[in-house]
């Protein structure tokens, strides 16, 4: 059956809004990044809305920020990934449960298990952000003096990778027969025992649980590095790169699938979404308007610090009310200094607008109508931008709302866009398959314990 | 007010049956231990029946036994017990949730982010079950190549708790303002770094997410040896540890109860609840046979093998239906030797009976009617053998069932145990106070976030 090419949605739900003002937002519920009523009804509305996956993202530190920042961010508390989606993943039925789970300061045996037990729990509905957690304080929560350099913490996830997906294929897909008559729980022969020992790791194994409903849960990579790009081509099966603007995700989106088919892989077994936060009106103006107030609530002192950063630069000593200064060469990374002084000249920002900017998010945004919006996803989708988006609400629950009441139905009219789930796992409805186990040949596909 | 002392109950639910016959008795689910409806079902019923606290035992590694007595195990596939717990979280309302986590497998700030997570969505319901994994297979699964010595585990053990709660301790309770006028989210002085740096491990903090429900979640000990006593005397607030009889049940409750007033600890503010299997009958005579009934569910290799490691003797060449022989000294644990063949002159067993029984369960074990039970229970507790039961099942859903419907309104009866929850929190069922904030003052006590 030829089909029009679908989008994959996912909601990038830690924080519930990256947006650094989102909790002032009239009609926000405070504290929401930590209320799990709100986040149950969250999670019910995407559902309704067929989204793929909610997908947290994760900190292993409170964020490093200057205490005048800090003190007004929304994101300083808020709940450990597999706790709160396996609560979550009682009161929904379809809808994917990304977690971010660190390889540099966690051990495979118990990142294997806690991904394939929510498996079990949900029904085939995991998924795996890998991440190597680029944050040098992290690094101090965890026995270090200091943090595991970047391309070493590559290295090291490369071979954790193989562990746990090793570890979940310690059984296989029919090894539990549990015949009481006989008394045989299970078929040792169909026990496989790793036995592991590479270079940063040493794992016996067998995991002691049965293999994931998925087979493996998905996995996701969100690195955008030259080493993390790798990584992604190697083992992800959707990547969360940012992509500030199309030209840029048509780059990224064409380096990831290249390098993947040069290593033998099908470029259709990754899905690129890109995050993109996206502020729904009923004119474009309306929404504009709407971002440049939600902007506005950003704290002064949180925006300043974010923006002296991004530019290496200290311009607090000038008019916040004025025109952003003549910025000498720095040592901050050439890139942010100057996508940050082309977004001033851009937008006409005075100082305080772009220090709000840069201090709640300055990455990819749709920001119009239903109509608008779904016009510029369409284009992606087409000209091989992305396969779809991780989503970001900029206040919630009203732009959540917007988002599954007014974009989905035109994504769906407009044919790309489901309107039922294709099937019960995650990989199912993103159309992925299910890994084969690497020691034993299945006997059946879909996956019963 | 004066009342009658009130029996406190655990239930032991990993595995939901510690009896290896369980999977096989009539009407048994035999993926039970692993079926989540099933322990939803078992779960609600214990909730219906006032327990306390639903315990989670762990393993981290697949257990080590003769492949002959795995292969008939119900216990080798589980869910890991965060997961499952805070899945059991949103269908359930009152009933504690007591997760066992391992100090020498794992980090402190994972433990105590954890524990707070699940202490937050289960609304002050969460315990952490201290164990230091007797396993040797453990350490091979985690980067190890043999077992840390056995009083090295317990001295990171005291200094990992030392951790934990300091890592709870890192926000007041009241720091949490969410003044969305003045854009204000946290008060900074409320904020505590811990800056912990020990022996074993250095953790900065803080944690990142606000102090749990119950400030700390409930602190639970199972270790039974010297110094498994004394952390249990210096930190916890309920003991789960092995007491065959009451004799040994009233040494184990003076020995920790003196131990905690020796280091000027209230002896009430810890719970000793020993584990008990027990099986319901009509009569004493029918539960007799439903215990006889279940142990011939045993296979002989099940139970050969664990007799034979009992004893430190092979005994498999003898007629598995006469008596034991004569067993000469050996390098095998005294204690444990002289208990089986305690056992089988007691209840005058054959090799096969008595390999069934050591290849189930043979510690504490009240097999009668609900009244001779509950006669038993309350000698136990009027005699200081212990403040409670950390109950096992012998199969379910038939044994958890009969419990509850026929035991509980028993004790109830008696007025020794609760007929309505005392309150909303683990803690608060218990009797237990909640401990203050070592770093701030509170300024209220039931912690609002």
């Amino acid at each position: 059956m030829s089909r029009t090419k679908q989008l994959k949605l996912g909601a990038f739900m830690r924080p519930v809004s990256i947006h650094t003002g989102a909790w002032r937002y009239p009609g926000a519920i405070p504290d929401a990044n930590f209320n799990f009523p709100a986040l149950k009804k969250f999670i019910q509305k995407l559902e309704q809305g067929k989204f793929d996956a909610f997908f947290m993202a994760d900190h292993l530190a409170v964020l490093n920020m200057p205490v005048n920042a800090l003190k007004r961010s929304h994101t300083v508390t808020s709940f450990e990934p597999f706790t709160l989606l396996s609560a979550l993943s009682t009161v929904t039925e379809n809808i994917g449960l990304v977690a971010t789970a660190s390889t540099t300061y966690d051990a495979p045996y118990h990142i294997a298990r806690r991904f394939a037990s929510l498996d079990h729990i949900s029904g085939g509905r995991a998924g795996w952000n890998i991440v190597t957690t680029a944050n040098p304080d992290a690094a101090l929560n965890f026995n270090l003096e200091e943090e595991i350099e970047h391309d070493e913490r590559y290295r090291r996830a490369r071979e954790f990778y193989d562990v746990v997906t090793g570890l979940w294929d310690s059984f296989a897909d029919d090894a539990f027969v549990r015949d009481v008559e006989a008394g045989i729980y299970f078929d040792p022969d169909k026990l496989h025992v790793l036995n592991h020992k590479g270079k940063y790791l040493s794992v016996r194994g067998p995991l002691n649980i049965a293999r994931p409903v998925q087979g493996w849960p998905l996995i996701v990579q969100a690195g955008a590095s030259e080493a993390g790009r790798q990584l992604a081509a190697e083992t992800a099966e959707a990547v969360f790169a940012p992509a500030g603007n199309l030209e840029a995700g048509k780059a990224l989106f064409a380096d990831i699938k290249g390098r993947a088919r040069a290593i033998g892989r099908d470029p259709d077994s990754i899905k690129i979404l890109p995050g993109a936060l996206v502020v729904v009106g009923e004119t474009v103006a309306e929404a504009q308007a709407k971002r440049v107030y939600l902007d506005s609530l950003v704290h002064y002192d949180s925006g300043i610090a974010s923006l002296n950063s991004a530019l290496g630069y200290d311009v607090s000593g000038f008019d916040p009310d004025g025109p952003l200064p003549e910025i000498p060469p720095t040592n901050a990374g050439h890139s942010s200094r100057e996508r940050v002084i082309a977004l001033a000249q851009r937008e006409n920002l005075t100082i305080r607008q772009l220090a709000q900017r840069v201090g709640s998010y300055s990455g990819l945004a749709f920001v119009g109508t239903p109509q608008t919006i779904a016009d510029e996803m369409e284009q992606w989708l087409k000209e091989e931008g992305s396969d779809g988006f991780n989503i970001m609400f900029p206040y919630l629950p009203e732009g959540l709302n917007d988002f599954v009441d007014k974009v989905i139905p035109e994504l769906q009219s407009r044919g790309i866009f489901r309107t039922e789930y294709e099937g019960t796992t995650l990989r199912e409805n993103l159309g992925l398959p299910r890994p084969a186990n690497r020691f034993f040949e299945s006997e059946r596909s879909p996956a019963v314990i």
